[in-house]
């Protein structure tokens, strides 16, 4: 009888590095560029008014595993205390069809974010980059400023902005900087640059060299006028159809890389400059894996504005969670089941 | 932290009685063909020569579940003494999202394919039937003669045929004859009727009152000529694009229903007598389903000859992965995780 490991959201909370998750979703992006994995076409299913669901599969040859993860959408769920998005994934070796691993998709999915905000800044930001904004104060906000400070070690300070208010902004502040100073230090790094809360967002923005986007606008924030030359943008809230946070002009003046091209255009940052007749999809530099892999140049010069339009691939998932289940079974973390 | 429940094949094999099968594969149908369920268009995914996999998906709102099954195909498993199509199935609660079950599937797999064999005669062989063949004796035989004599009372006889030779048929009788016996014990019935090889395949089609063919063909087995008139046909073999097991002659003078037409049509029994222009989509009378619910006529008279076209859908496996959680909180079987 097969034995599978369950990594429950606490164990992968208490073991999964952020550092690990990097590395993890640098290969993935490396190797969907390089046609090496395969994304399945995913499975959208309406439940009832107010829940969904979705099933991303895919297969990555060289680290030999396939999977899937299925995320639900309960909008109702948090007035019960439950997760709105929960999420599982499953884990197969690719070499005899064994399930390997159950694993809470939840614990795996804001790191997998995190460290695609974080790659963009570390392959397209300008190497002397030193002021980080993160505009958004929500869940993903601690992750993606823990794991830039990890990519781009030159940072110096980082400012919060909620498009609600500094008061919320202050509000979250504390609990955001413990979290990332939890996340550095499961990396052996501290958080040695200071956290303050941006008020003014066109002066904050003039002032930034990387700029995280991670809100669920559906509106642009950032107007193209105040972003000075040479500022790197990665947008990570728009994932879905009608989510937007960029002025379609800064795409059109910038060097532009996705995670996946088509994805970027139907569901990511690209699709409202695409939509209005603003960005043409030939005008979209490519993929960021390219850039990892040297088969596209990123950044041309110090003056260039560089975007990412990160929205999330099947990927990202597989490659932490196999990363995640080497870590258990170096670490003994997790439950073993008979299946 | 949420539990999920772990079902092993070993769990599932000492808790889930076949009775308990066929009644969940009747509501699957009955709920299909009333459009109560939803199906999700599969997802299949090659892996390399030798390896595939398959996602289906399904909601079954009257149940509250929704999930899925991903089953897995390695040509070359069996040589390493693994199973050659590993399947899991997750279970997911549809108020929520949360997950409620992880599932061997293939423990449900025999069960689920058992119980549709057997409803296809429940619902449209003769009332007075009398006597089975089972063509095939393979894995799923043992679970086809169970499920079809907890359905059929009045059976008195049990043939098997092995395409192969008598000799094979004679070799595997043993064990499919205990494997039988112990699904019937599970559901409190004796093995009571003789079970006995057929060696002259012609004779015995001739006289058999229902016949189960369950065998990797891709060829007719069973010519129009030696079937009597009243006999009803449950044909399981045919899953998968190019497999065959009936003259088309038969379906063509037979009345012909399937578990879901448009995949009978694309990769069911019907397929060849469709492809071959005997067989026409409209002279197939209908879902199963809708015979179960009344809403569509059955067999007509006596002599009349009926085919039910198994393909095997999703709701099976939720129906019965449902019926079998709930036999496992009942029972207190199965290993709580934390997920």
């Amino acid at each position: 009888m097969s034995q599978i490991l369950v990594l429950s959201r606490q164990a992968l909370a208490a073991m999964l590095d952020l550092r690990t998750a990097v590395g993890a979703v640098e290969q993935a992006f490396i190797q969907k560029s390089a046609r090496q994995a395969s994304l399945i076409p995913m499975l959208y299913h309406a439940l009832h008014a107010g829940a969904d669901f979705d099933i991303k599969a895919g297969h990555m040859p060289q680290s030999h595993v396939y999977g899937l993860k299925l995320v639900s959408w309960f909008g109702h769920n948090p007035e019960q205390g439950l997760p709105a998005m929960p999420g599982t994934t499953l884990l197969f070796d690719d070499a005899n069809g064994q399930p390997l691993a159950l694993l809470n998709a939840e614990g795996i999915g804001l790191l997998r974010t995190g460290a695609a905000g974080a790659i963009g800044a570390k392959y397209l930001a300008r190497p002397d980059s030193r002021r980080l904004l993160l505009v958004g104060t929500g869940a993903q906000a601690a992750c993606q400023i823990a794991a830039t400070l990890l990519v781009m070690p030159g940072l110096e300070s980082v400012q919060l902005y909620n498009p609600h208010g500094a008061a919320k902004a202050a509000a979250r502040l504390p609990a955001i900087a413990a979290e990332a100073a939890g996340l550095l230090a499961g990396c052996g790094q501290a958080l040695d640059v200071p956290v303050t809360v941006a008020a003014d967002l066109p002066a904050a923005v003039a002032q930034s060299d990387i700029i995280i986007t991670a809100t669920p606008s559906h509106q642009a924030l950032i107007d193209a006028a105040w972003v000075k030359p040479g500022t790197h943008f990665s947008c990570i809230g728009a994932d879905v159809k009608g989510k937007q946070e960029l002025d379609p002009m800064i795409l059109k003046h910038a060097r532009v890389f996705a995670d996946d091209i088509q994805q970027a255009i139907e569901i990511g940052e690209c699709q409202t400059a695409i939509n209005s007749g603003i960005l043409f999809q030939t005008e979209i530099a490519g993929e960021i894996g390219a850039v990892m892999a040297r088969t596209l140049a990123g950044r041309m010069d110090a003056s260039e504005v560089t975007v990412f339009d990160s929205t999330g691939i099947a990927l990202q998932d597989l490659a932490v969670a196999r990363a995640a289940y080497d870590l258990a079974l170096q670490k003994g973390v997790g439950a073993w089941v008979a299946l």
